[in-house]
């Protein structure tokens, strides 16, 4: 993995708050902390599958950018990332996946029963945290992203009609799973400073969020199991109409005789690997990938002119890189 | 169903409380509506399984009886209704429950991924109205009280040497699983209270909570399906500890052929009908079920002895009518 092909290092963008990502992670072990036996334990699985705590970095980027110091962000910071792991726990039980961050899921190492009572476990706890802050706007922001990203789990599910899935569907699906908790990580990293502030940075990380959304879309297609940590082509294996595969269909670049193959796999319940990977080739022949990472791109400038409102500092610089890195990232 | 053996129906005690009451299932349709036609469908479904509204019943009526009259009460019943609703869809899920109230759950109806994303959605619907009153205090409590529930289900899980599985664990189990709840909706009840009304309320809720989970747990040897709406001897068949097998097993009053039994039930995957009746038997020759209902009374005392503070009322009546109520239902 070259500097060319990575050309923002997560660890780079990290810098500016890497003394208060430090302590993000012992906040974490804090707030979810319980002395009962079976809880403790997956606790611990979920802090040794730490991620790369995008979400937090974020928040307190923001927070800095915006200068607003906020004496409450790295609470806040652990708070963004409890919320997404509980998403996750619940995610991997509704997918049945059973592996994330290249580690076994809570479903696959524990039960199915145990993923479910863990998310409420994880999600409550954060609540709880928010209560103690003693500040009803962090709350207001967070319960309303993730009641989005509960609706946007839904629109998965209820893509009925696959082959007429179009791209405003997808777009609004990646808002509501995706994009809504990056926009509130910015925005809460934000409360305190001036309210056109705090409007950009929600706006920055909404489209934030959808680029970083398409192009782990397009790494279901591009990269192997050994870099993301998930098989690839799962999603077209579980019949998830991406923006590849939209764009592929949309466009017509498919000829009937793709169309045909698409429509096979969608209609297989456990589609083969030869099976997937000719669509795979396919839907790169018809300049699906290309059209994915052109709209991932033009988000991208989107959520960077966010930017220009707030003064320069080494945040907003960092902020801008975490762009950079959300588009080229490779796992 | 004679008047003998329910001495209380749930319509009388509600009484003082029927205006309200009436407009709590409106409210809750407001909270839950969503735009998106999945979520229509389920919450239509949600709404056509219309529990007993016993939470917003102990929630108004603590509120009447404390003298705390709130503008926000029919809100709040809304809301520990929700958070109820929203935990029974998550149960189901985790238990593969098939039937609810008499009717399919969601899991059976729609799908498990269903299931699972509406209890998220639920919740965090209750969590927006919560932040929409302004007022950090309901949040506290409930937010605590669902923690604590899936305590409560983790313990449920967690349970491995079942024929040692003891009192002591069993009370904790069915405070945090059901009684917290009912304790935080007397509580959210007399949030404008005297402390020590609020906090005697709390503890009524808390005692009744397990008074009522042991008559529920009493109704699995007792009730034919046709009058719970759930199987008879489905907690045996699932290997669910409850107060009368323990009490049997615990007492001394079990021979070792009783107990050879339990194990082989404990030991089956799926029990034959006729392990399962024959075991019921044998706890019921024990006395397990008269200690059961010895301790829901005891725990029934207790609770109306927390209601001796509040001036004399319709609505402490009600209350009081409440604990019987909770005792000796019979679905």
């Amino acid at each position: 993995m070259s500097q060319q092909v990575v050309p923002v290092a997560l660890r780079d963008l990290q810098r500016p708050v890497a003394g208060e990502l430090a302590r993000v992670a012992d906040e974490l072990g804090r707030i979810i902390a319980a002395d009962f036996p079976i809880i403790a334990d997956v606790n611990e699985h979920l802090v040794r599958m730490k991620g790369k705590l995008f979400r937090p970095t974020l928040l307190l980027l923001s927070s800095q950018a915006a200068g607003s110091p906020d004496p409450r962000a790295v609470t806040l910071a652990a708070v963004v990332e409890l919320i997404h792991l509980a998403t996750l726990v619940h995610d991997d039980s509704v997918d049945h996946s059973v592996l994330r961050r290249g580690m076994p899921t809570l479903n696959a190492l524990f039960s199915h029963q145990v993923a479910v009572i863990m998310g409420d476990y994880l999600y409550s706890r954060a609540i709880i945290e928010l209560v103690r802050l003693d500040d009803l706007e962090p709350l207001r922001v967070f319960a309303r992203v993730t009641n989005e990203m509960t609706i946007g789990e839904m629109r998965q599910l209820e893509a009925h009609d696959k082959l007429a899935y179009g791209e405003a569907q997808y777009d609004q699906l990646i808002r509501a799973k995706t994009a809504s908790l990056l926009a509130g990580a910015c925005e809460v990293g934000a409360l305190r400073a001036p309210a056109a502030h705090r409007a950009a940075l929600a706006r920055f990380g909404l489209r934030l969020g959808m680029a970083f959304q398409i192009a782990d879309d397009l790494l279901d297609y591009t990269e192997p199991e050994a870099v993301t940590g998930k098989p690839s082509g799962l999603d077209l294996k579980e019949h998830k109409m991406t923006l590849p595969l939209i764009a592929a269909l949309g466009g017509g670049a498919m000829g009937p005789e793709d169309r045909r193959l698409v429509a096979e796999l969608l209609a297989t319940p456990e589609p083969a690997d030869e099976l997937v990977a000719e669509v795979m080739r396919r839907v790169a022949a018809a300049g699906g990938l290309d059209y994915a990472h052109r709209r991932a791109l033009e988000l991208a400038q989107q959520a960077e002119a966010e930017l220009e409102i707030l003064p320069a500092s080494r945040a907003r610089d960092a902020l801008r890189d975490s762009i950079a890195y959300a588009v080229e990232r490779r796992s």
